[in-house]
């Protein structure tokens, strides 16, 4: 069974894409901790971060440089976070969050936006995305 | 001024030593959010992971693969969890955590543990860490 990013990454569900190459895939958290959130995940699906291929790895984190910064510039926020936590979608994904305290990264922050706030911030982190 | 990572890889101050090469440290958190807690630190303090260079950044990836492989080995753990705040230290250093659980990644956890209790951790690290 593909899993629900398999289908984002193919097309088949909709997703506010932020970033795409040959072996990655970045896309606006359905559900925001804080506007912004952002996903990276490799297009391959692995299930835990501990068995990611050096290559498909070092990529992620390279990538996520660059959208995090992005994410900094749109947001204005001191701080970007990561989160990898596993315990919900088996398929490894690198959570960045906008963040201004340290209570700004939990889950149990996140909510659902409008369309328009998601396609605001998504054009935001694409005007400032420097691949 | 120096911060307290600088002054802990430079043996000033004790730590329980994970792992150690030329860009990078590793070490049990001061403050355990799970037992098994590691940090992973450059060598070369950068404020923001958004500033640290190719080069370092994909070492202290690479290297966060095989510590968190020995935490999951000695702990037992279901997951590896990833965090990076950066509101406390000014040196970007990236948690591990094993995790059973969502809520098992919050800071708000975080105590100190025996010196006992942290030796044998750290023990049973190093017999499954595989560099």
């Amino acid at each position: 069974m593909s899993s629900l990013f398999i289908k984002i990454i193919q097309g088949e569900l909709p997703s506010y894409k932020i970033h795409e190459d040959e072996l990655t895939f970045s896309f606006l958290a359905l559900d925001q901790v804080n506007l912004g959130h952002t996903l990276i995940i490799p297009k391959k699906e692995f299930n835990s971060w501990l068995d990611v291929s050096e290559k498909i790895y070092t990529q992620i984190h390279l990538n996520s440089q660059k959208i995090g910064q992005a994410i900094k510039n749109a947001t204005g926020c001191p701080r970007v976070g990561q989160m990898v936590a596993g315990f919900e979608v088996p398929h490894y994904h690198l959570h960045l969050i906008p963040a201004w305290s340290i209570p700004d990264l939990s889950f149990s922050k996140a909510k659902r936006y409008s369309d328009s706030e998601m396609k605001k911030i998504q054009k935001s982190i694409l005007d400032n995305l420097n691949f």
